[in-house]
């Protein structure tokens, strides 16, 4: 006996997958409980399988028919369609099916969830999160008995990069992102990093597992690095933060805020020490205290590694018999608005340098609620003072009113930035 | 229908598990697709139980009934027997077994392994390591697909707090260790933390789960922290390091090397962040690269939380039906003697403060196949010299003949210390 393993799309990812199925294919069998043969690969050019040593009569562009033959589909070649057609067909002919498909699962993961629970199979996506980093697993299985309240996540690792650099090498964000795509951090058009759309999908696929809720791309509310500035960078080291790009999920008590936008995050903080390219994903949960889970959040072997412990997970409770169990999309809880996400956030403002001009922020704060944590002042030249406010947690909304009436004040010659504080105590 | 769940011991763990089953019933029901039904509290105090709103009807002295009529058991009392009997006459009766004992496991894992397998039960351990975080589910299904080649793990909270507070508030040992039983982080008597038995026993069950190979307590050597000096932990700072106790387990040619000591850390390196009481386990994989699981190793919440994460994870599998995969125990590499452990490491001297010293130093080094990464030398007074030498990879048995010649010079006054360094490049 053994389990056909079909495999969708040799890219990067694919390629890695195939290759180690066919390499390791004792420790797999050992693992699995029982041998994973690979019956096809679909694939438009075939030198890409076959110079993996795969021989020619597994290689079929037919990946319609191929699903429909196997025991475990792989799905790799990403996007809305051919994929979740090709998906839907495997479940519904009784395959188990791994993907790495953020944009597929995030634009309609609940299709996917309810077509896997009415076949009785296996739908495991650890790689479309966060790489190698099994956090799917761990806020899907071992957080079961727990009540998460918030996770944040470092889940790009280009953006990542990029801002690591500006930090570090004091670079300027176009010589970063620059630099990022030198050495293949970030792609030729690096859109859908920078403007946060890749951290957005996944923090809509994290929300939907945390909170037991449907989250779509849409939301989500999202907001990339193009606008910050080294002076943001160095602001933020010196009021004792570094710049992260954060996929936010959180539980309020009218329902889920989720978000993606630069946030400061403080030094002690275990975000803090992210470095590179490397993803991380904290998780705080009522019983469990906080989490964390760290590593490589892209590339080829990393994210194959992801997929190959769904196909042995696959396997495993095939090999076990019994029917799968039903995603737990149970809560369905409310998701707020943009205006009801809560933080802490910094306001760096110019200033006409002259005596009572903080006493008139500070009432405008007051005046939209908005509790200040701290202040700092300091010469800007030309009449001119710089003006760094931190704030306790506030509404999105009312960080808008103060920032609205803030701008329309005299004295007050230009808001500069407004970057959330994300991490903080109390 | 309902899953019947019994619980032996009711201390600190015990009872948490207890109250979050009483309490969140609906979400444990909805996760677990059926409602899990206390019957019955194994536990020589009644008031202990009831007094969490139990009913006295279900609490029992008669732990070795109680197991055999529940379809999960939660194993709480820890120690071997009578643990050990009632954990096998829960799983011969059908019922899976979770529990957080890592002495029985460390000691006699393989005999409840083989256990559960003849019986085709579950028996989770998630809280037995590093606490609230899923460390073991990660290595144990996330990784199946992948060869780990390291584990470096703080597991034990105590000793992270007392190295903690040696570096950031400058207290001797003594001083650290009165301090943390004083907040309660370590007990009356430190001996199973300080002397490195707890680590020794989660290095064990690591290694074990991580090499698919039986791994017990009396094959980790063992180095606690009470030789450590205020001095130890300020020469870490001056060479760019901080004092951790690890657990390493390690994958060579020849066999797996499984222990605990004292080591120095880069200040680069993930774990080095890992302040206080919290534990972590970076995990170095052939695919996945290096992984990094961070959060609290202990207390009565966070340990409860990993056990319902096990007792849902049971559930459901009960639920969806099917027999538990045998746990994989196949691959039995050798487990090598503490000589054959490979590592860097930095010795300090106090050496004679003349010409030629470093020489004749070095030279010994050489004659035992050591080679040097750096040294540093600073003058002590009395004629004396303090030499730090910083080594490149090097087997135990190496490390020792190199310190015997060292301590054999003439130019030699003392050796002051030998530290394993972990998880330096190269």
């Amino acid at each position: 006996m053994s389990l056909r393993v079909a495999v969708v799309g040799c890219g990067t990812v694919g390629s890695q997958v195939v290759r180690l199925l066919t390499t390791q294919g004792d420790d797999l069998a050992a693992r699995a409980g029982e041998r994973l043969e690979l019956v096809g690969v679909a694939e438009r050019d075939p030198s890409r399988v076959t110079s993996l040593g795969v021989d020619a009569s597994l290689v079929t562009d037919d990946a319609a028919g191929l699903v429909t033959r196997a025991d475990i589909v792989v799905e790799l070649i990403g996007g809305i369609e051919p994929a979740r057609s090709l998906m839907l067909s495997a479940m519904a002919s009784g395959a188990s099916v791994v993907t790495a498909n953020k944009a597929l699962l995030a634009a309609d993961g609940p299709t996917l969830y309810d077509a896997a629970a009415a076949a009785g199979v296996d739908l495991y996506y650890e790689a479309a999160v966060a790489g190698a980093i099994p956090v799917v697993r761990a806020v899907r299985e071992s957080m079961m008995g727990d009540k998460v309240r918030r996770v944040l996540g470092i889940v790009n690792g280009t953006t990542n990069y990029v801002l690591d650099t500006m930090t570090t090498d004091r670079l300027d964000l176009d010589t970063a992102v620059a630099d990022a795509q030198r050495l293949g951090y970030a792609e030729a058009d690096p859109t859908a990093d920078v403007e946060g759309y890749d951290a957005a999908a996944k923090a809509a696929i994290l929300a939907s597992l945390a909170f037991h809720t449907r989250v779509s791309l849409d939301d989500v509310s999202r907001e990339g690095i193009t606008g910050l500035t080294s002076d943001d960078v160095a602001w933020a080291e010196r009021t004792g933060h570094v710049l992260k790009l954060l996929a936010v999920a959180e539980r309020l008590d009218e329902g889920v805020s989720v978000r993606v936008h630069p946030a400061l995050v403080p030094l002690a903080h275990p975000l803090a020490g992210v470095r590179g390219a490397f993803n991380a994903v904290f998780v705080e949960s009522e019983a469990a205290g906080p989490l964390m889970f760290y590593g490589q959040g892209a590339g080829g072997v990393p994210t194959a590694s992801a997929v190959l412990g769904d196909v042995v997970a696959a396997a495993r409770h095939r090999v076990s018999g019994g029917r799968a169990p039903a995603e737990s999309v149970y809560a369905d809880l409310p998701v707020l608005s943009p205006e009801a996400a809560v933080s802490h956030f910094q306001i760096r403002l110019d200033v006409a340098d002259k005596t009572g001009v903080l006493a008139t922020v500070a009432a405008v704060h007051a005046a939209a609620g908005v509790s200040i944590e701290s202040v700092r002042q300091t010469p800007g030249g030309d009449g001119l003072a710089h003006l760094v406010i931190t704030t306790h947690a506030a509404t999105e909304a009312a960080r808008r009113a103060t920032v609205a009436a803030l701008t329309d004040l005299d004295v007050v010659d230009r808001v500069v930035s407004v970057i959330g504080v994300e991490g903080a105590e109390g």
